[in-house]
């Protein structure tokens, strides 16, 4: 699979709906059909995989994740976990198992959202928090929209984007962070997933010549959004509690060598398990940015521009991630996933829980992204035993 | 002339060897010629208006400026000094003064440099810092050349580009900056110009996915060069010696709302009447850089990208600026200027000058650059008896 799309520097530029995508989409297809499962393509391009089970009427046990790429991203990212399930469905053809429910793979169009905003735009649409015209509309820098593109490549199915009840949803993928590596263990279970506030910053001081302009009474916006990336960065360690705060982006205008800069805007990314924490952070931050404004003789304007709630997973389905991890001899620990995935939408509609690998060097979104073919397959064997566990469970889903 | 590629915000953008530019050119060779001055462009475009002298094969006393302007520029900045050169000329004519020594005005191309780089390039050429062809050959953002852009507009003129022996040259134009306002005079007396040094900091951190990548192990380069950008802001006040010190100029990559700043490269621009000065500023920052860097896990390169040391005008030219100002009734303020003029070069060749009037705001290279017509007229009025008493001083050029 990673060689669609496969860059020079060792990962993939496999963008949503692209023809690379196309090619990708096209080879999970063939192997699904020689799994010998049934594939159904949804109306957003979602692709299933469904192994019938014996009580096929009973919520199947759903698992997936996305084939789609950042621009010059990683081999793994979410590629390992519509890998690994698929792995589970030709382990369970190779071994003849037949399962009490059915078990569908499930790859999701767009978990990226680098082409067309936002991330996990599929999943959320079948989860029913995003609308789907609103999908369709959305466009990437060349001014073309997401279902067209879609249809352009042949994925615009007949199957209805809508959530269907599920048993359980389980997500292999790499943790995309460095916490498993630093512990020395095999396997992360992800108690869910932290909030995340996006903010914008605006400073307006004055441009003026460099040279004429004595350094008392200017009021340079860069000097005063300098101070405020320190504030960003200081902030968790003061608060405690596995805060992350990162000014990710800064621009400065007019940004010329010899002119005092006269604007920056800076974003602000907040995450943390404990939502209240996060929000403190940011009043915090709020008043910390208008004293140093102030002391540079500067205006300071903030924006909220996306805030989401931690997203807690079903504690039964992490607590048999780890419970299973630990039956098959691997280290385990827990932790909260500080990005968004996926599972994020699903954990609104069902019982949904991931199982993360070590990511090398705690490197993603990367060419060299890596994770050692020793803990794909810790993972993998994981997600089997958690599958078959749940597939062969009676009744009514599980309580979320 | 402030109608020639006026703005809407009030400034003008009248950008070196543009249609514009031309425009300019032809209304002032109309207007010299109105004024009964003998005409000549040189091939470099710079335009001389001569009027005789008596005794016209002594040196002549030069005075001038420039008519090109930054994009979305001031109308006074250098067409401050061309015109006032005009009024200088008309004046003598109207009144039938007749000087020993030749006066003639100067209208030198391209001093800004932003269409073309570097700055001051056709007062370089002139005075042998600069070649002619090295000029010529030089490219805009489109990729035209100045020689054939200045072909283009017919102001590629016959007369060779090269210094001729002057008595005295003399250039009025706007502070640029703050002091005179300040200090509520209306002529500044510059006793030269400021050196000036410029390098690029280049910082390398490692880039990574927000969310699950904790603070701890972070290598965030904007974090790094945030605390370089304070400090070099710190270092002024610190040192002393009217020591200038900015960062006008920063690029952060990926530079992405949700990624860790991989790397941030940002300009340093020094400027002291003090070479040493200004040395050790650069000596000191680039300690204090490596030891922000490594506290930050990143890597920093610095680079040099231009010097130049700072220039003296003529003292005894100065002191008649000041004296002649205060004859006149006038208030004055000794300064340095922190900007290059096309006076920087005409004082590494021949005795130099210039009268600084006050800039409301301190405020320059802006639509909104402004200077009141009283201390237009003032400065105009220091301009007229400076160059009366140089052009009626017999003998050898006065040493420099």
């Amino acid at each position: 699979m990673a060689a669609i799309g496969a860059t020079a520097g060792g990962g993939v530029h496999r963008l949503t709906v692209s023809d690379e995508d196309r090619r990708a989409r096209d080879l999970l297809v063939s192997w699904l059909r020689e799994a010998g499962v049934d594939v159904a393509v949804d109306e957003m391009g979602n692709i299933f995989g469904r192994r019938f089970g014996r009580e096929d009427s009973l919520e199947p046990v759903l698992t997936g994740s996305h084939l789609d790429s950042q621009p010059l991203g990683g081999r793994f990212d979410g590629t390992l976990g519509v890998m690994g399930a698929l792995e589970v469905l030709r382990t369970l053809r190779d071994h003849d198992v037949e399962t009490r429910r059915a078990v569908e793979l499930v790859d999701w169009t767009n978990e990226e959202g680098s082409r067309f905003a936002p991330a996990m735009m599929a999943s959320g649409v079948w989860a029913g928090a995003l609308d789907r015209d609103w999908a369709y509309a959305r466009t990437d820098v060349d001014g073309r929209r997401f279902g067209e593109e879609l249809e352009r490549i042949g994925y615009r199915g007949p199957a209805p984007c809508e959530r269907r009840p599920f048993h359980a949803y389980y997500e292999l993928h790499v943790e995309q962070g460095p916490r498993l590596e630093h512990a020395g263990v095999s396997i992360g279970a992800p108690r869910g997933i932290a909030c995340l506030h996006w903010y914008d910053v605006h400073v307006d001081g004055v441009a003026n010549q460099v040279g004429p302009t004595p350094m008392e009474g200017r009021a340079d916006a860069l000097v005063a959004a300098a101070g405020m990336v320190l504030a960003v960065q200081e902030t968790p360690a003061r608060l405690g509690g596995g805060l992350v705060a990162t000014v990710g982006e800064l621009h400065v205008a007019p940004n010329s060598r010899n002119v005092v800069p006269g604007r920056a805007r800076f974003t602000v990314d907040i995450r943390s398990w404990d939502d209240d924490l996060a929000l403190s952070a940011w009043e915090s931050l709020s008043e910390e940015f208008a004293r140093i404004a102030a002391a540079q003789g500067c205006a300071v304007r903030t924006e909220e521009v996306w805030r989401v709630q931690h997203n807690e997973f079903a504690p039964g389905l992490v607590a048999r991630v780890r419970d299973t991890a630990r039956r098959l001899g691997l280290s385990t620990l827990d932790l909260e996933s500080g990005a968004g995935h996926d599972a994020t939408y699903l954990a609104t509609v069902g019982p949904t829980a991931m199982v993360f690998v070590p990511s090398i060097g705690g490197r993603s979104h990367v060419e060299i992204e890596d994770t050692s073919w020793e803990d794909c397959e810790a993972g993998a064997n994981v997600l089997l035993q958690c599958i078959l566990a749940s597939a062969d469970e009676p009744g009514p889903p599980e309580p979320a």
